[in-house]
């Protein structure tokens, strides 16, 4: 089946593939470079970024590294701009000013203030006529789209998501900040219990101390003194405080040896009834080893659409909510029914 | 959560709920009328039965019954019809005729002749301007969509479906024909290690026998050769020939009292790589009490999206493949931006 399936890949592959932009290139620039030479339509017009070009190296070498102030200049070129910056303080302002030149795709996480961006950037976008999706990812993302699954496919439940075991980047730089510590990882784990009594089909109500617990590696500075930095970072307020939190001190050369993966990944599950109370339950589950290389993945897939359905003139800021799953494969309507249906 | 999610459900039940009828009340159609007892934006107009309708019962005894052969007459009545029949005789006949007059959704699910159905119901759907999505449920529909999603989000894999542990009507049905036998069912179970071997992010090469299992509960008849029925069952070409299967022998009592439900479920798992190797597994999974009212939660909820697409004027066969996920939701758009995202 490998074999035909790459067939007929090739053979839809159209003489004109999808042209992608990169916009900044950091560990998710670098996993859609990846992502893209896995695809069979589409090619890679260059990476954008606000550093100086000449010290960017592409993974494959290959690509035109070009200033972002020259992205103006290249609306014609490029079919899908990707942004790859970061939710904190560049998408706010890249995604709105991007929309107006160009269909894009990002990962903007900030889940609190998603209606705010998606207003910002739809209005630019339908203005200029551009395609928009935002939030893509896994998380927002393919998560989103499982949560909307089980709560439409099972009005009568509960949705529950687990993240873990994974790098938690945010946390990760929390620890960091302590006053004693030289280096730190963080990772989120789903407690096990919480996972199985809803796997089970009960709807328990859980606390946030139930469902995740927190594990820190930590180097301490020269000097230090671990029992403060562990009870710094255990009683951390939003951060560590309503989590059951472990504090394990190793060496710097196990931080560089054992902690340098990013891998996340986690479930969603929908625990519903129907009928005279049937149980039914709906898991989606993630194990990833690399976290920002299936985020980028999922951006490629939905650059896809993106393309498509701003030539069906389907125009503004779009979700993953907006996008039906046949937009995301390379593969004929036809071809998806005969063999995925 | 689940106080204020009601609330805005009920404030965007429109004047005018969504009108649906339900042709054939077997298990399926039972299913329908509990699911859309659940939503808040639907009414059932009426079963439609090839049996005399006085004969025929409903789940609530409130539902009105009518004969099959005056569905011509309710075609300004119904929203979108949800066939019930069988993939086997009812639905090549009732799908193609009554795309001409209806919306509607259907659960065919004869893998090796979808395309030629999809074909069958297009062409009367696009005449009439109506909206058919065929081949809905769990397998074909949301397994299809997540074998979709897999080979989209990781072009670089292998997709794996597993079924089970659940009872087969196909293959209790083949049971009940060999000859000794008074009763039957049939269980298909995934096989644990070849599970276990693919969610590791191995992508083994598995063999039919190596993927599931069968197993068995007969009732003999009287006088019947325990060993001859085992040895037929086992060796029944297609059904059974190409697995392990197991033959237990119970009572009459026990069938009944231990074998009524009809539960089912499985796994799809996509597992892949990106960039230089990295594992990346996607696990879509399926504990279902009861088979027919899963399916039929998920005929609802894309009767709702068939709804909608009608109104949008996108006419003709359609699948979940061009279903986009919001489309599912009774909850406006921008709730379930700010609420599921």
């Amino acid at each position: 089946m490998g074999c035909s399936r790459t067939r007929r890949k090739v053979s839809h592959v159209s003489q004109h593939p999808i042209r992608i932009g990169i916009g900044g290139y950091g560990n998710l620039g670098r996993g859609v470079e990846a992502a893209i030479a896995k695809t069979p339509d589409m090619t890679l017009v260059g990476v954008f970024t606000r550093r100086a070009p000449e010290t960017v190296t592409t993974l494959s070498g290959q690509v035109p590294v070009h200033p972002w102030d020259s992205l103006p200049e290249r609306t014609e070129d490029i079919d899908v701009l990707v942004l790859c910056g970061g939710s904190k303080s560049d998408l706010p302002e890249q995604g709105p000013a991007m929309a107006a030149l160009f269909n894009t795709v990002d990962s903007f996480d900030t889940h609190a203030t998603i209606p705010e961006y998606f207003a910002a950037v739809d209005a630019p976008a339908r203005a200029a006529g551009r395609t928009a999706l935002i939030s893509c990812g896994w998380d927002p993302g393919v998560f989103s789209v499982n949560r909307l699954f089980g709560e439409a496919l099972l009005p009568d439940g509960e949705t529950y998501t687990f993240w873990g075991r994974g790098l938690s980047q945010g946390h990760s730089d929390a620890v960091r900040r302590v006053p004693g510590v030289a280096g730190a990882v963080q990772y989120t784990l789903p407690a096990d219990a919480a996972v199985e009594a809803v796997r089970a089909g009960g709807r328990p109500e859980l606390s946030t101390r139930e469902k995740h617990t927190r594990e820190c590696f930590v180097v301490l500075a020269d000097g230090a003194d671990a029992e403060a930095v562990r009870s710094e970072i255990v009683g951390m307020p939003h951060y560590f405080a309503d989590y059951d939190t472990t504090v394990n001190f190793i060496t710097a050369e196990e931080l560089e040896r054992d902690h340098a993966a990013m891998p996340h990944g986690g479930f969603v599950i929908r625990s519903g009834s129907t009928g005279e109370g049937n149980s039914q339950v709906v898991e989606y589950r993630l194990a990833l080893e690399s976290n920002p290389e299936f985020t980028a993945s999922a951006l490629v897939a939905y650059a896809r659409a993106v393309h498509r359905m701003s030539a069906a003139g389907q125009h503004g800021a779009k979700t993953v909510f907006d996008v039906a799953p046949g937009l995301l494969s390379p593969r004929p309507a036809a071809d998806l029914r005969r063999d995925l249906l």
